[in-house]
Order: C-alpha cells, then sequence, then structure tokens
C-alpha cells in the first residue's frame, strides 16, 4: 500500500517553513491504520522484546494496537505530573531550555528488552531522552520504530546506538 | 475477568483526597488489555456507528486498538494548536475558569454516527464538550463508551442526552 497518499502535508505547521506531516487522514482510513499496525508488527518481529513503549501523546496511537496485536504489555512515558504512581524522571536538552519525561518506577524491570513506537522521527532528541530512560531503569532497547521518517534531520545519526525502522521515508 | 483487579489505586493523585485510577497496570497485561478492547468493541456493537473519536490523550489508548479492530475510522480531538490543519473548536466551562478542544473540520461529515472513546467517566464535563464539537459538525454522537465510570460523581447524568455504557464502575 501506499502510504504516503494517505499523509497530507500541511505547509506551514507549526510554524512558517514547516511541512508538518499529519497522519490524522491516514488514522480516518481504516484499511491503511490496519495496514500500517500490522506493517509495524511485522518489523517489530525482527527483533526480541518484553515489553513496547509508547511515549505521549501520538506515541500512544501506533503503540496501543501494536501491543493488542502483538500481545505485548505496553507501557507509557509521559510528561511530567501525568503518571500517578512512582516515577523516575529524565531531564534533557531541547534547542531552547530543557524538558523531560517520566515513567513509572515499576513498569519495566532491569533486563527487560523494550521496544519504543513513536509516530515520527525528526531530530530525534526526545527519542533519545526515552531511550535513556529506558536504560536508567536497567533495561535494554531492543529497537526504535516509527511510522514517519524525515531523513533530511538525520535524526538517525542520533539514534545511532540503536537498531531504528521506519514505514515511510521523507 | 475481574479488570478491576487490574487497575490500581493511587491515593491522593493528583491531589490530597482523591484516590486515582490508574490504568498503567492493565495496559501492562496483555490479556487484560486484549480482554478490554474486545469487550469495548462489543458495545460498540450495539450501536450503529460510522466513526470513532478518541480525544487527548488516554482516550487515544483505548481508541485507536478499537478502531484497529473493528475497522472503522479513528478521528483525533486535541487541545488547542496540535492538530495541523483547519479545525473547529468548542471552548467549555472548568470549575476555574474555561478550556478549549479542537477537531479537524473536515474529520466527521454532517449525519455521521460517531462512538466517543475515553478512559474515564468522572464529572463528564470533558467529553461533553467533546459531544457538543461533534454536533457543532453536524454529526450526531451514537453513543460514548469509557473503560471507568466513578459513579459518585454523577457524570452520567451530565451526559443524560447520549447512551453512556462503561465497562468498569466504582
Amino acid at each position: 500500500m501506499d502510504l504516503k497518499s494517505k499523509i497530507r502535508t500541511v505547509e506551514d505547521f507549526p510554524k512558517e517553513g514547516i511541512s508538518f506531516k499529519d497522519i490524522t487522514t491516514l488514522l480516518q482510513d481504516p484499511e491503511a491504520f490496519k495496514y500500517t499496525i500490522d506493517a509495524l508488527v511485522e518489523l517489530a518481529d525482527q527483533y526480541d522484546y518484553d515489553v513496547i513503549i509508547g511515549p505521549e501523546a501520538r506515541g500512544f496511537i501506533f503503540s496501543a494496537p501494536m501491543a493488542f496485536s502483538a500481545q505485548k504489555p505496553l507501557v507509557l512515558v509521559r510528561k511530567p505530573g501525568k503518571l500517578p504512581y512512582e516515577t523516575v524522571r529524565h531531564e534533557y536538552e531541547l534547542e531552547y531550555g530543557t524538558d523531560a519525561l517520566e515513567i513509572h518506577k515499576d513498569a519495566i524491570k532491569p533486563g527487560d528488552k523494550v521496544l519504543i513506537v513513536d509516530d515520527l522521527l525528526a531530530t530525534g532528541g526526545t527519542t533519545l531522552a526515552v531511550a535513556e530512560l529506558v536504560e536508567k531503569l536497567g533495561a535494554q532497547v531492543s529497537s526504535i520504530l516509527f511510522l514517519i521518517e524525515l531523513t533530511f534531520l538525520d535524526g538517525r545519526e542520533k539514534l545511532g546506538a540503536y537498531p531504528v525502522e521506519t514505514l515511510i521515508k521523507y
């Protein structure tokens, strides 16, 4: 299936000069969405993994159906203050300032093999922070899957320590 | 399956005196998560619907696997500024101040029958706003499904104009 034809490009969002890849048109096409989840699960099958991690918020949209389909535990990574139980936090640098992510401290165990799933690989900064959070808990990043990769932003290089798989490349 | 046993109660979150229902323990149990999605799809099957609406962010976790499983279009409702294309916005009152939600203006059509899916029915305020947003676009709320209902908050009354189904009641 030509998944690119299911993605809408919105110019100048969130700011001028950026061509935003809008996944909502794909989500509204049940065949395309099923094809996408099945293809992501197939990509994941190349790796040995115990747990799927979905980062807030668009990561939930792909990680949750994958966890449902592949029958794997789903673990959420969220912005600070959203997870109710005891968390481990990881701060990371942005272009301007810092941001932070949290995971429940009992969500993954040392030695777990973790699959990280998100919608978009841009610069890779946030995903690298997710990977570092996983490692902080003693677990291991088995691989990282994205629906879309913006190759010109070299995010794959930033994530060079991990296997990265993407379905759609721009 | 006893789904209540899969939900963790976290006391005093997000503030003192509140017993927060933590769904992450359910998500980490693949059998329980599959059972939940299957049960929600079965509840939905009682109604005639064209589209599933998932409100940000925890709504994505249940609406996306349902859309995948039931082969229905998935439409996102998000906080302002998150959706890239032209949106319709609906402002609603909170206990203190107002909040707003957005939907892509071409995401649903007049006459569409819409199923709204979210994790938790508390006071029902945000869900009522989602329903009003749907109606603003000329579509019709077929029914509203929640994983969890906090019955003592009477949210079902606030949503009295719509059929409401919930899997777990406290």
